[in-house]
C-alpha cells in the first residue's frame, strides 16, 4: 500500500507499551515514530529496539514531532480531552482507548468538538467489536437469524481486581465494555438502568461492592442485564447471550483443549483480557491502520463514547441507591450514525 | 418390602394420567386403588388395563374407597386446599403437585392444619429437587465447593404457552419452580422481588407479558434472576449457573447425541417438560413410595408450598408496577425445617 | 397389570446382588422369590428385607423352587451354558449377562438348542442397547440422518482393572459390549478384526497389554475402530462415533455439571459403567419383566451372544500375532433375525 | 526493528496469492518485492495495489530481482526441489509450502544439499505447529501433563476434494498434516503404516479411495490412527485427542457461537482450511519473516519435509494392498534436531 503510517502513541503504560509492540511487530502499515510518557523511562524501555521514535514527556510536543501522521490515546481517562481536542486542532486521526472522556459533560464537549470539524477523526477503543465472536452475534442479530432481540444476559468477570479500584469503576469502567457492545448489537441506546447488589463477596477488598448486578432498559424496550464480578477469583470470563424472538445464541463459553484427567473433563478459562481478546485488539489497530491510509474513519465514535460514559454515570446513580435511573442524553449530531450502524 | 402401596390419585388430566401410567408401570412398591376426576370417562380411560381400580367422580368418595393407604393430588389447584385437609383428616399421607394451594391464605391454612397435626403428612411436588443436575448443583453449594452463593441466573423457557395462560402465571405458575428451587438450593427465603419486563415478543399471544425478568433477594443478601420465556418457540430449556465467591457452577446445559451434518454440531433441545424432567418425575414418586412405606415423610413439604405461593404473590404485585416489593411470611411453625434442610 | 412376575436370581455378586436390589426397588412388576449362589451368605446378605425369597447353594435347586416364573442368571460367565439349557428344559424365560457363554462352540450350543424349542426364551445382557444415547444414535443411523454408515470410532476406558484381569480380557470381556453396539447399530455382522496395541501404559499391571486397538470389518465394508483402555486412570468413559456419508453424531460426551474454578472449567466424568449405564440396566430389566408378562421375548438374543463370541474369539487371536483374522459364524438358524433388526 | 524485509514469492495461486495478501496486508516487516508465476496475469492481479514488484514468469529470474532477501515457495510441489536447490544456492532464507518435495527422494536430495551449506535456510509449511490449540496440546505433552503419549486419534475431513484428486492423495497430501503434526506432537519418528479403508462413500467422486483409515506405529510404540475423509459433505474438522498414560486432551472441537433455533443447539463448523487455520497461517508467515530478520532459521525443517514424504509414500504402498508397511528413513544429519524439538 506503500509508506508506512506514522504514529505517536500517548502513555507507555500496560496498555501502551502493549500497542507499541503491536504497532512494531504485530500489525501491517504502520511504524511508531513518537511516544510520550510523564514517565520517560518507561517510554524508552517500550521502544527499546525500535529505530528513529522520538520520546517525550509532554503529549503536545509528541503530536508535532516530525512524521506523525496519526495517534493512539493509551494515556488515563482524565488526559484524554485534551490530547482529542490537540488532535483535531491539527487534523489528526486517532485511536482514543476507552474510557474515551469519563465524564458526560467533557465527552460531550468532543463530541460537539468533532462535530464542528464537520468530519469525523477519531475511533474509540471499543475493541469487542472487533472479537470474532461478537461479530458473529452482531451479524446473527442483523441478519434476524434470531428475531427481533429481547434480552441480552452478560457475565463479566475478572480474577482480581486492581488495588485502586473503587465500586464505581465496576460500572463505569467494566461495564461500559458491556455498554458499549449491547448499544453497538441492539442498534439502540440505553434508556435507563437499575443497580441491584448482593452482599458483596468476601473475596473483595473491604469496602468493594462487588459483584453487581446491572440491568439496563433500551430505547426499543429490550433488557441488557450484566453480572460484574472482578473479584471471582477463577478467570476472566465474557459471556454473552442474545434472546430473540426466535432463537438464542451465546458466545464467550469456554473452549479450547479438553484435558481429561483424574476424574474430571476440563477447559481452561483465561486469567487476563489480554489474552482472550488479543485477536481483537490486534484486528482493531489493523483495521484503524488500514482505514487511516485509505483517509477513512471508520469504527466507534465519540457519540459512542459520549453515550457509553452517559449510561455509566447513570448506572453509578443507581449504584448508589437512586433505584431505577433514566439515561438522558444531548442530541446526536448528524454527523453520527445511530447505534450498531 | 412387603405389600404394595394403595394409593388414590385425585385428578386424571394431562398430569394425572401420568402419575397413574408411572405408578403402575414405573414406581416399584404401589399400585392404583382409586381416581377421582369429574370427567370419570377419562379416569376410566387412564386407569385401562389396572385390575382393580375404584373410579369416581368424588375426591372424597375416593379417599374412603377400601385399600387407600396415600394420595398423590394431581386436580387442579384450587381444589387443592379441600383434598389436603380432607387427607390431614384421614391420617393419609399425601403428595401434591405443585401449586400446593394458589392463595397464600389458603396455603397459610394447610401450613397450620397440619402444624396442628403435629407430624408432617404431606409432600409437595417440587421435582426438580429430584432431579440428578439440580441435586449435584444442591451437594456443590452444601459443600462449599463454590464458597458462599452470591448469585443464581435461572432461564425457564417453554416452546408456547397453553391457551388460558396469563400474564400472572408466569409468574406464579412457571417461576414457581424457580422460587423452590433457589430456596432449596441455598437454604434462605426469598424477600424480596422485582419484576421488570421487556417489550412482548411478537411470538406471544395478544396481551401476554412474555419475556419477564424477575429478580429476587434473599435474607441473606444473594440475588437470583429468572428470565421466563414461555412462548421461545425453540425449546424447553431450564438452566441454572449458581456463581458463589470462589466458583460457578452450571446445570441444564445442551446434551445428547451431537450430530455434525450440513456445516453445523447440532445437539437436541427438549421440546416438553415431561422429557427433560422425566427421570425427577419418576425419582419424586418413587421416593414418596419409599417414605411411605417405611412410615415417613421427606422432601418439599407444605411450609415449601406456601412460601412459593407467598413470594409469586409478590412477585405478581411487582409486575403490576409496584417496583420492587417485599415479601411477608407468617412464622414458621417449629415443625417445618428451614429451607433446604 | 396384574401379579408381580416371581424371579430368581443366579448369582448374588456385584452383578447379581444389583439386580436383585434393581427388581425389588426400582423395577415394576416382579419381585424376587429365589436366589442361588455357591456362597449363601452372600445371597442370603442381598435378600435382607426381601419377604419370602428362597435361598440355596444350587442354582437347579432354585429354578424348582415354587413361584419361580422367570430367571435372571448373573452367575460367572462359565456357568451360563447349564443355566441357560436348564431354563430351555424347563421352558423359563431367561435373561442371562453377557458374556452369554465365553467359548463360542458353547454359545452355538446354546443358539442350537433355542433354535430347537422353535421360540425364543432368552434375553442376553447388552444393556447399551438400553442407554439413550445409544438408542438415539441408533434411531439417528436407521432414519439415514447420517447417510450410510461408513464407520464408528469406539473408546471404552474404565479407571483400573481388577486384579485378575488378562490381556485377552480386553478383547473378549470389555470390547465385546462394542462388538455388540456395532453389530445393533449397523445392522451388519462383522466379518474380520485386527488387534494393534502400542507399548502398554506403566499404568498397567506388569504383563497386561493395555491400552489396545482394535479394528473390525463388516459385511457391508464399514469400519469400527475401537480404543480399550482398562487402566486409563481418569474415569469411565464409553463414547462412539457413527460416520456416515452425509455427517456424523456422537454420543458418551462429557455433561453434567459444569463447574467452573480456579482457572479452568471442568466437567465430571463417571468413575464406574454402575454410574454411567444405571438408567440402561433399570430400563433393561424393566423392558424384560414387561415383555415377559405380556409373554413376549424381546432384546438381543442366543445368536447375538454367540456372534459377540465367536468375534472376540477371532479378536484374541489377532491379538495374539495373527494379523487381520477373519470371522467365521455358524449358519444364523431361521429365528433369528438380521443383527440390529 | 528496521527495514522491511524483501521477498520474492513463487507461485500466484490460490495459495500463493492469500501469502501475497498476507506478507501485504496482515504480517509485520515484510513486502513483496517480486513474484513468479508461468501465468503472469494472475501475478499480475495478486499484487494489483502493492508498489514495486517485479513479475515474472521465471522463478530463477525472481530470485535475483532486486531487494530479493527471502523466498515464499508457493508454487506446485513438483517444482519445489528445482527452487529450493535454487535458493540455497542463492543463500535465500526460504519458507516452503508443503509438500516439500512429493517424492522421498528428490526430498532427500534437498535434505543433503542443506546438510552441505551446514547451515538451515528452509523452513516448511507446516502451519498446524502454529495454530494455537495445536501449540497447546504440544506444551501438555511435553510438560508431562497426560503422562508418556500412548495414541492420538485424529479426524481430517473436508466439505469435498477438487477434481484432480486421486485416492493417492488422501494420504500423501491429506494425511501428511497429520504424519508433520504426529511426529512434532511426540517427537517420534513413524515406523509403520498400515491403511485400512472402508467401502467408499457414494458421495466420493467415481473411483477414489474415500474415506481411509490409517494406522501409524512409532518408534517408541506409540500408536496414531487417522480418519480422512474428504468428501465428507458437512464441513472441514481437524481433531485430535492425545491419549497418555494418565490423561487425554483433545484439540479441534467445534466451538464459536452456540445457536439456539427449533428444538436444537448449533455449533458452526468451518467449511475451508483457511478458514480454520487463518492465524496459524498468519502467526507461520510472522514467525519466518521475525526470524529471517533476526538472521535465524525456527520451524520445521527439510528433514521434516522428507521424512513426511517417506511416511506418506509407506502409506499409498499400503493403500494399495501391501498390508502393513515400515518405514525406512535414511540417516538424519546432524544439522537437523529430532522430530518434535
Amino acid at each position: 500500500m506503500g509508506d508506512l503510517l506514522g504514529v505517536a502513541v500517548l502513555g507507555a503504560g500496560h496498555m501502551g507499551a502493549d500497542h507499541i509492540r503491536r504497532l512494531d511487530q504485530a500489525v501491517s502499515g504502520a511504524r511508531v515514530v513518537a511516544v510520550a510518557d510523564p514517565e520517560t523511562e518507561r517510554a524508552e524501555e517500550a521502544v527499546a529496539g525500535i529505530e528513529g521514535v522520538v520520546v517525550h514527556r509532554e503529549a503536545l510536543a509528541v503530536l508535532d514531532a516530525p512524521g506523525v501522521e496519526a495517534v493512539l490515546i493509551a494515556s488515563p481517562g482524565p488526559a484524554h480531552e485534551e490530547a482529542l481536542l490537540a488532535a483535531f486542532a491539527r487534523g489528526l486521526p486517532v485511536l482514543c482507548e476507552k474510557p474515551m472522556v469519563p465524564d458526560p459533560a467533557g465527552a460531550l464537549r468532543v463530541v460537539e468538538a468533532e462535530a464542528r470539524l464537520g468530519r469525523r477523526l477519531a475511533q474509540i477503543g471499543f475493541m469487542r467489536r472487533y472479537d470474532a465472536e461478537y461479530r458473529r452475534l452482531k451479524s446473527l442479530l442483523d441478519a434476524g437469524a434470531l428475531g427481533r432481540p429481547l434480552m441480552l444476559h452478560c457475565t463479566h468477570r475478572n480474577v482480581s481486581s486492581p488495588p485502586y479500584f473503587t465500586s464505581d469503576r465496576l460500572v463505569d469502567s467494566s461495564v461500559s465494555h458491556e455498554i458499549d457492545a449491547a448499544r453497538w448489537l441492539l442498534g439502540q441506546e440505553l434508556t435507563a438502568v437499575t443497580v441491584i447488589r448482593p452482599a458483596p463477596s468476601s473475596a473483595a477488598p473491604e469496602g468493594l461492592w462487588d459483584p453487581q448486578f446491572v440491568v439496563f432498559e433500551t430505547e426499543q424496550g429490550a433488557l441488557v442485564d450484566v453480572e460484574v464480578f472482578v473479584n471471582c477469583g477463577f478467570g476472566y470470563q465474557v459471556r454473552c447471550e442474545a434472546v430473540g424472538e426466535t432463537g438464542s445464541a451465546r458466545i464467550g463459553e469456554e473452549h479450547g483443549v479438553a484435558v481429561t484427567a483424574a476424574g474430571g473433563s476440563r477447559l481452561e478459562v483465561p486469567q487476563d483480557y489480554l489474552v482472550r481478546f488479543a485477536d481483537a485488539y490486534d484486528r482493531e489497530v489493523q483495521a484503524w491502520v488500514d482505514a487511516t491510509r485509505r483517509g477513512e474513519v471508520t469504527g466507534p465514535s465519540v457519540w459512542d463514547g459520549y453515550a457509553a460514559s452517559a449510561v455509566a454515570e447513570a448506572g453509578v446513580r443507581s449504584l448508589h441507591g437512586a433505584g431505577r435511573v433514566t439515561v438522558d442524553l444531548a442530541e446526536r449530531p448528524a454527523l453520527y450514525a445511530e447505534p450498531g450502524s
